[in-house]
């Protein structure tokens, strides 16, 4: 089971905000076996992401998450590009439209804004590609939408961390699955990566882990992180590269 | 002029690593006046990164920049991916060689780390696709390496922040020309941003600027970054916006 991420927002591609949202997502979709191997990001253009989306769907991944560009300004324009990607045209979601309208009469009863109605940036928010289901959002504005399109799962969600990862939860991982792939972190005790380098290939070579590795300086430890279906067969790779004379401590 | 980056790493795919590294060279290169189109991240595979850097060829951008996978662990395996995407061998650099020689000496001096023998892993470093400009690594021992490629100048760089923005700053930006974009953050006094967009909209129409706004929550306040050629179209845009009543202050 394979996965890719798409973010998108000017602001990333400028370096502005550092994408920690895909980082993020790729941590629960690797916690639920899934192998993300490719995480792009293009800016706020209709384009860009209509492309990106196609090229994606082309390697026909299990699961594509696409975060940003659902909210309510001119440069929120990823529903359109979605659409476009997969021939849909934009319907309204009633359902959604009037869940917009709860939450900015919430606002303002709470006196967050100054002004509930529901103007046209606002309702455009409600327009998901046809036949997409609604994906609720329990603490923002803009729904997402999930699509299922030609075995892949597609899942639109908002871009604000705190609104990408509550849909996330909510909606997203209880909709692919619940098989884990286990990944242990270990700190080893050598005094260089490169002498390591011949006993992971060894180990990599015996055992069905995957191995990542990755300097802490050039000081005595290198942090290794090491991928399995099963806690026991962690174990048994890190046995076997104890034999060989690498100290290991658990976490980082 | 338009760039993009392809970030090099399995951490990144699992997210055990925020990718902070994108947001620097992005951040790089729009100030020189590069708009950057889109960041790739792929996984230690030499076939994925094969692959992304032809994709990313394709689109002929002026600059491309690759991050990450340049050390000596098994999963290093980018100047590998980087020659069979330009079709060219890899060739043994022997001024890297002396240099990284001299660094594993260095760090053996300083008692950093055992053992300073240049063995197979620590050498694999010194090998650069043929014609590749070697690019000095001042703080590490992985040298980069610098590729002119039917009009796209390539830089491939270590993945180890440090590194890498040591050989971003001395030895890539000064081959990317000065010409500088400015960009300016402001905060707007308002109290949604779904208001703020039919106000966003005229400005972009009527001044040569781009603008990106982002919603620091519901409350008073929204993030504005407002990008153009010099600061006095950006000073025209925000009077412009101020004269339709939102309330501006500098930086966030």
């Amino acid at each position: 089971m394979f996965a890719e991420i798409i973010t998108v927002g000017d602001e990333l591609l400028t370096g502005n905000t550092v994408n920690s949202n895909s980082a993020h997502i790729a941590k629960k979709l690797t916690e639920r076996g899934y192998l993300v191997k490719r995480i792009t990001t293009v800016g706020d253009d209709v384009e860009d992401i209509r492309s990106v989306i196609l090229e994606s769907l082309n390697r026909k991944p299990d699961v594509l998450i696409i975060s940003g560009g659902l909210g309510p300004t001119h440069d929120d324009v990823t529903m359109v590009a979605v659409a476009k990607a997969l021939g849909k045209e934009l319907v309204l979601c009633e359902k959604c439209l009037e869940e917009i309208k709860e939450f900015y009469e919430r606002l303002y009863r709470e006196g967050l804004i100054d002004d509930p109605t529901l103007n046209d940036a606002r309702k455009k928010m409600a327009y998901l590609p046809k036949g997409a289901i609604p994906l609720k959002n329990s603490v923002g504005a803009a729904p997402g939408a999930y699509i299922e399109y030609r075995g892949t799962k597609i899942f639109v969600l908002p871009g604000m961390p705190r609104e990408m990862k509550a849909m996330l939860e909510e909606e997203v991982l209880p909709r692919i699955g619940s098989k884990k792939f286990v990944q242990k972190k270990y700190l080893a005790e050598i005094t260089d990566e490169s002498k390591l380098a011949p006993i992971l290939e060894e180990t990599i070579k015996i055992f069905d882990v995957k191995i990542h590795s990755s300097p802490k300086g050039f000081g005595k430890f290198i942090g290794i992180i090491i991928f399995a279906q099963d806690e026991d067969t962690i174990k048994k790779a890190v046995e076997f590269m104890k034999s060989k004379g690498i100290e290991f401590r658990e976490g980082w």
